[in-house]
């Protein structure tokens, strides 16, 4: 349990009560959800968007995915990257553990599933605001391309750095009845989505990712308000839309600028 | 996807290029497997190994964990400790991201499954020799005692740092079907365990716990000996015993020296 130290000035002392872990990035994932707003809050097995994982230099390697090919999902451990980095800023001069204040690490989160009003405790959630600022997502995995991995039903913002990425194992990791908490509540509110007529810019899995994007209900939990135009950016697309009761109403779709 | 880079003298520089996230440790596992040779090699529902999860004090907050009892499985977030520090060790001279070898890296390992012969990607893995000595597990939450969770079915050894703990979604992390490629292979060797008749130094718990640890073979895969004996620590005793055919002898129960 020794790790080495950063807040000691002497460069080769261990030292076990700052133990700290510093994780390099492996590879990035790459898709199309160029911003946060339509995100999926969690990976899903019906999502169709792809997205790429694509490894640094160092780490794209084909051996290094010998076999990976039998398993039909993997494991993505990733940094939730835009939100909070700030709270992650470390200081070079040297300081004890307890010297660094936990910038940004709140007890109590408020999970959008809850319409964004009951606080519930920072681990007994999925939120980005937790003290070590790591996600976990299981993806589908759809084919091996080189030094490449292209899976399905990431939660994941383009350029979101991966740090691990293990094989799904069911005997392990599969609890099909496992109770979900609070997170039971509402997991089947899907919307219906409405393309406008005669819409010819989008391919078909562009179109497809779109609808999938939709009717999982991007708006903030607390908002209903049927004249509320939301845009939403996605594979290079600006896609207006409104909601009404369980309809979404794609409104226009632009080149984004 | 800005990180601070503890590679650059400067101290206030955020740094795309060499994107690094340290992890501060926020708990630690607690129980009996005080050796690495005996730990299940992965997490199992079945298994009666309670450990408790003991926050740091920065983070030994109830409200923290407010709404996880409502949970029956949490995922555990932890660093493989023992096998691999020197992995890790970083240097507080300036470097580039190139000049750092990437010590302890090997793009594959030999799966214990496979007998310890065949090699795979590391990535196709769930071995501690990975870039990033990340390990993941799915644990039963038994109960919450103040700020300590109780869990059964950890994979770890006694002082292991955790680094994250969420609740286990199983609309999102359940796949029953899932494909495990090469590592379905021997999934239900377990061995049956015979106790020396009139045993009475265990607690009936501790005697579950022995029976089960023994019950998974922790022998290495390519060993098959009935004349050699194993010694195991497990909550301050030293276990001797030997293997013939699929049936474990426990020999000796002795206390730890």
């Amino acid at each position: 349990m020794y790790f080495f130290c950063i807040f000691d000035k002497k460069s080769v002392i261990l030292c076990q009560i700052c133990a700290k872990m510093e994780l390099k990035v492996i590879a990035y994932a790459r898709n199309g959800h160029s911003d946060k707003f339509g995100i999926p809050r969690q990976s899903r097995e019906e999502s169709p968007i792809e997205t790429r994982i694509v490894f640094e230099p160092e780490f794209a390697i084909p051996e290094a995915l010998r076999g990976i090919e039998g398993f039909s999902h993997l494991w993505l451990i990733w940094g939730f990257s835009e939100n909070n980095s700030k709270q992650h800023l470390i200081s070079t001069k040297p300081a004890s553990n307890k010297d660094l204040p936990p910038i940004g690490f709140s007890p109590t989160v408020r999970p959008p599933r809850l319409g964004g009003n009951t606080r519930m405790g920072v681990f007994a959630t999925r939120s980005p605001f937790r003290p070590n600022p790591i996600g976990l997502s299981s993806v589908r995995l759809l084919r091996v391309e080189k030094n490449t991995l292209v899976v399905s039903g990431a939660d994941l913002l383009d350029g979101t750095p991966i740090y691990d990425i293990k094989p799904y194992l069911s005997f392990s990791d599969s609890h099909a009845d496992a109770q979900n908490g609070y997170a039971d509540a509402h997991i089947d509110d899907r919307l219906h989505v409405e393309m406008p007529a005669g819409e010819t810019k989008l391919t078909e899995q562009e179109k497809r990712d779109i609808a999938y994007i939709l009717s999982q209900d991007p708006r903030p939990g607390y908002q209903d308000d049927p004249d509320r135009a939301y845009k939403l950016d996605y594979a290079g697309y600006t896609v207006t839309f409104t909601v009404d009761g369980k309809t979404a109403y794609v409104q226009i779709i632009e080149t984004s600028k």
